[in-house]
This record gives structure tokens, C-alpha cells and sequence, in this order.
């Protein structure tokens, strides 16, 4: 992906990092500037590149912006000759001021494209269990624009003719304007028994999903916004349950593995419905003394063995040998890797493994042992003698 | 991402395959088995792995099968342990067979998961510039499952309540029933003069808009399918037009580098509007006489210089060293390299380059010295020489 100057306006999705479009994702790690939602997962946000400028601009945000100062940002940023992702949860145009700014982009003559992104009207219902289309529960699926603020008032629209539509309605709004809704479809005819349900922080791991009817959901509403999804599709979520549902659901899971040798575990966790939560206990790095370490590199071929005790071990002693030299320094030498992760690490750097003992234990019973192996993987000149 | 025995249902969003979630890529990625719509992008389907089966099952394929044999056929294969993706148009649960699927998975007891992607009613007006909800133009949109096939009886709807709800309508159908659906929208007291927008082939190359009112639109339908939207939203197009505006759009461009190098070239070109078509007329492919060049590579320590011409000519060298041997048997020799690039693919062994010329020329103009740089690149104890 190739930077160009201009503005990106690109959908989140409505929660879940995942959910975002490859596209979207890859205008992202190469922005220099990414002017967020405060929706917007954290996840995303640490894939920009590390010198990207960040700034939340979301309702919730500290430095909340209104929306003429949105746009004032991307255009200054643009004209720095800066690549800006606007990133926005869900998609741009669905219920959003993703046509606001770009039709004052367009005014101000800075070049911008759209990246659509999962609405939350679709992703959340989906996630819940809940196709918001079925064959045979109606052919039309009508989106309104809510209010997330707290109002008394439905959203402003011909509640007698939306009444009277077969199909399914999904809205995202507050508590208090669900009761609203409920109540308008109610006074204009829709049945108290037709099925409702709210869905909470949808696609994520705190994702919760109450099911009722119409004339009921709104006393179960929690104080705060939620997915709102009216219609005979929300009795199929008894059937297809998937995400709430999964093994780890609802456990919140936290990761102690240095930042770096995490990711395979959190992703695991994650895609069994874990809350993976990193927490490094421990932190993986270079020796500080250098020096003697670049004594030992530079004398390497006048060692019989060494050994790796780890993949760690591995890229921080060939971080060294390449700073001095290159891995032809290590000709002559007899090379031991500890454990098959570490011949594999070894094995990228484009040399061969003379042995890989069959056997490779860690917490070994004897005191002694254990000061040795921890002399071992700590000092190079013992870390050179073969393995016993 | 490991793989987990089950069934994906797989959004792969409107047409252009950068538009599939992060999610759902790296699910394709690790199938077994993709069982996709006749609409989805072949790009999309290249990234599964090389020996995932790939089976059509989309109404214009040739192999196309009904509803009930494509949920049969998804339990058969995830009965047989595999990892199934099943790649659907736009999403899966937007006017598409996603739940009948899925609850026929339950009753199985299939595991499966839901990877929503983004509805072609949502992503194909985004790529016309035309944002199908905007501050003031109504706070409703309607989604309205249309048929593709040719019929001219409009959706079985309220028709008279559709009318008189204000916002935007959006639905996919073929051409006589967009004439139909515009005459129950017109008998029901909407104003012919009402914008309206067919967008044939949304989000691709071949993308086509065409804008007009509610009283014309139907005569200027061709004859396949189309996303129909209307409302005063389309208005909007002449301003937020994008994606059909960049420079290179419509333009069919041929790539004829060799497949493993046209990615970047590809990549460029599309961001820019063009229609990229990969026809390599070079293929770069190993040496014929292995042992020969097993020989030389043998014997690389007894040369004084090693002259590599071509990044490919790096790769195939080294993997001809590394299956011999290791990185280290280049002890002794001075690497040489013609440009940066080749240079750079150098170093990603490991090894130093003692000498990269200033000047790195292709097509020379006498013909003796072509001859020999032919002869360089074909032959390793020629490509041995020193730079002259």
C-alpha cells in the first residue's frame, strides 16, 4: 500500500477489530495521521504505524470536537500533504457525518475516498444471532436514525406508515428514546407480542442481549445506548447463537507473556470467545552488556558449540552478529537449539542445526542444574559448551 | 489463525475484495473448503490456500445447486472434519440465504460462525458517491430485497406506506423490476421528479452509474441487474463522486511482469481506478542444470567475486545454497550486486554486500557487451567475474 496525500474516510465495522475491511486496514497502517471515533477499538488504533498522529475526536472523547471542526482537521492535515484515515465506527454514510465531511473535502478541493464498513444495524444483529433478513419474515428491512442522547421524543418520521411495514427495524439509540419507539409502534397499531430485542456493545467481548417483545423490551432497557431490532427474525437467535456462545464467553482471560510472544495465545483465546487481556509480566531484552557480548560474537568461530536456549536467544545473539559482521562469522561452529521453536528460529537465519536434543525440559529438579542452565542462557561462554 | 472444523459463513461485501473483513480473509485463508456465490471476485477465491477445494455453487454457475443442496453440501464436508468457508455476496444475512444455512447447521449440530460483510445496498452506493443517509435527507433508509431474474411484479410490499416514508430506498433487482417498482412508488403519490441512480457492477472496474429521476429511471435500465437508490441522497454524487473519478478509471491495463512481481505494479494501478490484468510473459523459473549450478555453489568459496544481476537471481542462488548447505559455505567470496533492490535481497540473508556499482544499467548499447551480460545472468561461473 503506497501513501498518497488526501483523505480517507473508512468504516470501522461495528466493534469487533476484525470486522474492519482489508482495505480500510491497510490505508491504516500506512496513515500518517488517524482522526478516530471514540467507538473505534483500541486494537485498530495500535495498527497505525508507530509515528502516526492519533487523535480522538469521538463524542466521549476529552477533546471532543464539533462536527465543522472535523472537517477543518482533515482538510489542515490533508493540506500538510499528510495521508489522514478518518476512521469511524461502523460505515461512513449509514447514520454518520461521513457525508458531511466529504462533501466539505470536495469544497475545500482534497481529494478523498470512501472505504465502507459494516454498519452496526447489520454487524450487531448478526453477532446477537439475529439475521435481520429472513425468507419469508419479510422482504424489507427499514434502518432509522436514532438519538445515543437521552430524549423522550422518537426519531422525527411517519411512525403510522413505518408501523404498517411487514419487515424488520433496527435502530441504535438510547434508553429512554427506546421507550419512544416501542411506544409510537405500539399507539400505531404493531402488536405488544411481536419480538424485540436489545443488543449492549455489540461484537465485543462484552456484548449482552436482552430478548423480549415490543411491549415489554423497553422496561429492560439498561441505561445506556443500545441495538434495538423489532421483527419475527429476532425468535431465530434461539437457533443461531454463535458468538455469546462460544466456550470462553464471557471470561476475561489475562495474557502474561511478553508483548511479542503473545499474539498466537490472545488470538486463540480470542476466537473462543475470550476477553484476552494483555498484561506482560515479563519483558524480553538485549543484553546490557554489549560489549562482551560483541567479544563473543566476533570470536565465535573459536567456540566448538553454541547453544540456543530459546528463539529470544536466537534473534538477540544474531542481532549482534550482524551489527559486527554477517552470519558467515559463524562458520566452523557447531550449532545446539534447545526445544524445535528455537531449530526453527535458527534455521531463518540460513544456517543448520548440528543438534537438537530429543529431550528439552525447563524447571529441571537439582539446584545445581538449574544454576547452570541459568548460567547458560544468561553468559555466552557457557553458553557454548555442549548440552549434557 | 488455526483452523477450527465447522462452517464460516463469510460476508465477502459488494464486488471489490479489498472490501472483505479482516476477519473473514484470514478464515478463507486457512479453509479447506470454499463454497462460494457465482458474484464473488476471483481474486478473493486465489488467496484460499493452493490446495483448498473450490466449489461454485452460485445461480449462474455451472455447477449450480439449490438451497437445500448447498446446506447439505456444507455438512457433508464439515462432517468430514474440514474447515468450511462459505463466501457469500455482500453479507450474509442481507436478502441472502445466510440463515436458512445456519439454522440448518443447528439442527446438525455443525458448529458455525457468522464473519458479516458489507451489503452491496450499503457498499455500492458508497462507490457511486452517493451516501444513502445524510443529515436532513431523511432519517430512514429502506432496504427492499428485489429480484434479480426478470419479472415486472415490484416486491411483495405496503407499497402505499413505502411511498409516503421519506429517506432512501435501496434495492437490488433486475431491469423490468426496477420499471415496476418505480410505477407502484409513482401511483403512490411519489414525485417523478424524485432523484434516483442505477449503479450496474458497483464497487469493480466496471463500475457504471446512471442518475436520473423516479419518473425516467426505468427506461434507462440496461438489461441485467442493478442497485437501485432513491431519494434526494443521489443529488449528492455530482459532489462525492470518487471512486469513478480517479484517474486511470476504466482503463484496462495489462501487467506483463512475471506473477511474483506484478503484486506491486497491480497494486498501484488499482489504486489509481485502473482495471489491472495480470498476463505475465515472463516466467521466472529455477535453473534447468541443477547439478551444475550444485557444483559451483559447492565450490563458491574458491571464487573471489559473486555477482548477482537480478533479485531472482539471489533467491534461486541461495536456495540452491541452503539446500546444499548453509549461509556460512559463502565464507571468503566478495558479494557483488547490480541495484538497490537486488542488494536489499542480499542482505535479507544475512551476508554483506562488498560492493553495489553506482550505476546499474539495463539494455546496453554494444552488442558484444550485451552478449556477456546475457551470459552473466545465465551462468554462475561467468556471473563469478567481477563488475567491469
Amino acid at each position: 500500500m503506497r501513501k498518497s496525500p488526501g483523505v480517507f474516510i473508512v468504516g470501522a465495522g461495528p466493534g469487533d477489530p476484525g470486522l474492519i475491511s482489508v482495505r480500510g486496514q491497510r490505508h491504516l497502517e500506512v496513515a500518517d495521521v488517524v482522526v478516530y471515533d471514540h467507538q473505534v477499538h483500541a486494537r485498530l488504533l495500535r495498527s497505525a504505524r508507530p509515528g502516526a498522529e492519533k487523535i480522538d475526536v469521538g463524542p466521549a472523547a476529552p477533546r471532543a470536537l464539533d462536527q465543522d471542526a472535523i472537517s477543518l482537521l482533515l482538510v489542515e492535515k490533508a493540506r500538510e500533504g499528510k495521508t489522514v484515515v478518518r476512521l469511524k465506527w461502523g460505515d461512513p454514510f449509514v447514520f454518520d457525518s461521513g457525508g458531511k465531511e466529504a462533501l466539505f473535502l470536495h469544497e475545500q478541493q482534497i481529494p478523498f475516498e470512501v472505504i465502507p464498513g459494516i454498519p452496526a444495524t447489520i454487524g450487531v444483529p448478526a453477532y446477537a444471532g439475529i439475521p435481520i433478513t429472513y425468507p419469508g419474515a419479510g422482504d424489507v428491512v427499514t434502518l432509522v436514525r436514532g438519538n445515543e442522547a437521552e430524549t423522550d421524543a422518537p426519531p422525527n418520521l411517519d411512525w403510522a406508515r413505518l408501523a404498517g411495514l411487514d419487515g424488520t427495524l433496527v435502530c441504535y439509540a438510547g434508553a429512554r428514546q427506546i421507550g419512544a419507539i416501542a411506544h409510537a409502534l405500539l399507539t400505531n397499531g404493531r402488536s405488544p407480542e411481536e419480538s424485540a430485542a436489545l443488543i449492549y456493545d455489540g461484537t465485543t467481548a462484552a456484548q449482552e442481549t436482552i430478548v423480549g417483545t415490543l411491549g415489554t423490551i423497553a422496561q429492560r432497557a439498561r441505561p445506556k445506548p443500545a441495538m434495538l431490532v423489532i421483527g419475527a427474525v429476532v425468535g431465530l437467535r434461539d437457533h443461531l447463537r454463535w458468538f455469546d456462545d462460544r466456550p470462553l464467553f464471557g471470561r476475561r482471560i489475562v495474557v502474561t507473556r511478553s508483548r511479542e510472544q503473545a499474539a498466537e495465545l490472545v488470538d486463540m483465546l480470542e476466537e473462543r470467545g475470550a476477553d484476552a487481556i494483555q498484561a506482560p509480566t515479563i519483558r524480553i531484552a538485549p543484553a546490557e552488556d554489549l560489549p562482551a557480548l560483541d567479544r563473543a560474537c566476533a570470536d565465535a568461530a573459536t567456540y566448538d558449540w553454541i547453544v540456543f536456549t530459546s528463539a529470544n536467544a536466537v534473534d538477540y545473539f544474531m542481532q549482534r552478529v550482524l551489527a559486527n559482521g554477517d552470519i558467515r562469522d559463524l562458520k566452523g561452529v557447531r550449532l545446539c537449539a534447545i526445544g524445535p521453536s528455537t531449530a526453527e528460529r535458527v534455521s531463518r537465519y540460513g544456517v543448520r542445526i548440528d543438534l537438537t536434543p530429543d529431550e528439552a525440559r525447563r524447571g529441571l529438579p537439582d539446584d545445581a542444574r538449574r544454576r547452570r542452565a541459568r548460567r547458560r542462557s544468561g553468559h555466552l561462554p557457557d553458553a557454548a559448551r555442549p548440552p549434557d
